[in-house]
């Protein structure tokens, strides 16, 4: 089998969400073909995933085609946009049918879920690394942005935080745990759950969002520049997962919710008086901090006391000085 | 420098085309944000360059970053699209300012050249390999597919065939050649132009067509499959360079024209009431060959004796038996 029959046998029969009317044309040739309607635009996002730096290699490459697709969708989420489809760029250094197979099933169980259609690719000979393209539908100028927070606004994020970066040992092998604590923290780092429906929920009302991956500090970071503004993280709100206290005790899991990153968790801002709304309705809503006038990130303890960290998000590159 | 701060230092502030009112939001949030116009689609396409795979590692970055956008926009020429935007994820072992500044200088070239605005990408740390998504705009329903290629169609390419085979051992070093030889060769190989005003005129004109990037044999085999036609090419209709055959010999420079890959020009079907009229309009069409009822692609002589040799174009990975 050649190149060309590669993703159309693994991928192009996988039952991934099949896109409807707004993919005019899929795989097999030059070009997908997208139809995005009238009054709304097309949210685009990439996302590479290079094997020893953003997985451990060897992994299961079941777990890999759930993760490498929602680390990709969320920031479809975070910018409140309909999924829709995606492409998908596959670097392998060998064909393994297996390795193919079990990769394309973990795809195409997280495609169905995010509801997003395979639409085109390219395989191509190399070390491990993937790079996912997501596409999604937003009404036009009803995009969630980084650069709308207000003074007076609430800091909030959509979920517990620090469950990946907690699990990290886990996966790597460096501890082990009981099976109640280490299996949700293993399922958040392998199959993390894009916050697609939460992200529609807070167009028209959260003023910045944006999805964690690089940990909370450093991402509010993002938000405070783009929306020139001061953010304060109060410690004693993070919501914090019993198994992640449980593994790292309580001044670890605080660490983990801090600076350890892949949370993919939504992070946003909005006005207190939008808040209560999308309590009643069930949101998993946790405010951790404040907008004020000014620059920066300041971290505050239950005195109000600044205990900042260094803040230092994961980064790839680093400059040699 | 941070991994977030390297995009955009290098590449945003590139002189890249802006985009204008089609590109909503550029680079620096989760999604870049894309208007289609209402009546028209977006053509999306990926691809992948792996260091030593599809390109000599080292080579020149300036080079590496104009051909790495031509590759990937020439497939927005193949479907009839107006280049629009791409992304770029770029995997680096280390961070050299040095290698960057030219690489996003070429790529700068390229993207006026095409049109394209940059809107987004991601950065890694890995063995160097580059993925380009490309987006163009296309009327609804006029994209040239590969499909609809009709028996008594005329078989044709947009330009000279083989010369970027033909560069491969200069590229490599492994053979030199005089000036006037190597330099056409190598910049068809280091920038071949998108032939995307070609592509445009061919909209409501061609019957079906592709860019050549596997070789002139096996990419007529994917037009025969997908338009359940049979294509025969007449060898003496090859439109070779000069270069070429003083470099190959007349019977190296066809071989590079059937068999060679990175041409990176039109194929194409139409019937013969529609080539007339480009011709006189100055497109540089070639007719290489005629479409028949039937299937697969047949190479005959000046005599119109099957000729075809063992169909193979490049091909990244093949299956071990």
């Amino acid at each position: 089998m050649g190149e060309f029959e590669l993703i159309r046998h693994y991928f192009a029969a996988a039952p991934c969400a099949q896109g409807g009317e707004a993919v005019a044309l899929g795989i097999g040739d030059d070009c997908a073909l997208l139809a995005v309607p009238p009054g709304e635009q097309l949210a685009v996002s990439t996302d590479t995933l290079v094997a020893g730096v953003h997985f451990p290699d060897p992994c299961d490459p079941f777990l890999l085609g759930q993760r490498s697709l929602a680390v990709a969708v969320s920031d479809l989420a975070a910018m409140g946009a309909n999924p829709l489809a995606f492409t998908l760029a596959l670097t392998l250094p060998t064909v393994a049918a297996d390795w193919l197979q079990a990769y394309a099933r973990g795809l195409s169980q997280m495609a169905q879920a995010c509801g997003v259609a395979l639409v085109g690719g390219d395989t191509t000979r190399g070390p491990l690394s993937l790079t996912l393209t997501v596409f999604g539908r937003v009404p036009s100028g009803q995009a969630l942005t980084r650069n709308g927070a207000q003074p007076g606004d609430l800091l909030c994020v959509g979920g517990e935080l620090g469950n990946a970066a907690g699990a990290l040992p886990l996966v790597l092998g460096e501890r082990s745990a009981e099976p109640d604590v280490a299996e949700p923290l293993l399922a958040h780092y392998w199959s993390p759950r894009p916050q697609i429906d939460l992200g529609l929920a807070l167009r028209g009302k959260a003023s910045a969002a944006m999805d964690i991956s690089d940990g909370l500090l450093a991402d509010c970071g993002h938000i405070s520049l783009a929306s020139g503004v001061a953010l304060t993280v109060e410690r004693d709100r993070l919501p914090l997962s019993m198994p992640l206290v449980t593994l790292l005790g309580q001044s670890g899991a605080e660490h983990a919710a801090l600076s350890g990153g892949d949370d993919y968790v939504l992070l946003f801002t909005l006005p207190p008086v939008r808040l209560s709304r999308l309590l009643v309705e069930g949101w998993p809503i946790h405010v951790v901090g404040s907008v004020t006038a000014g620059q920066g990130v300041t971290l505050v303890d239950s005195l109000g006391r600044d205990i900042t960290p260094q803040i230092r998000g994961y980064q790839h590159f680093r400059e040699t000085p």
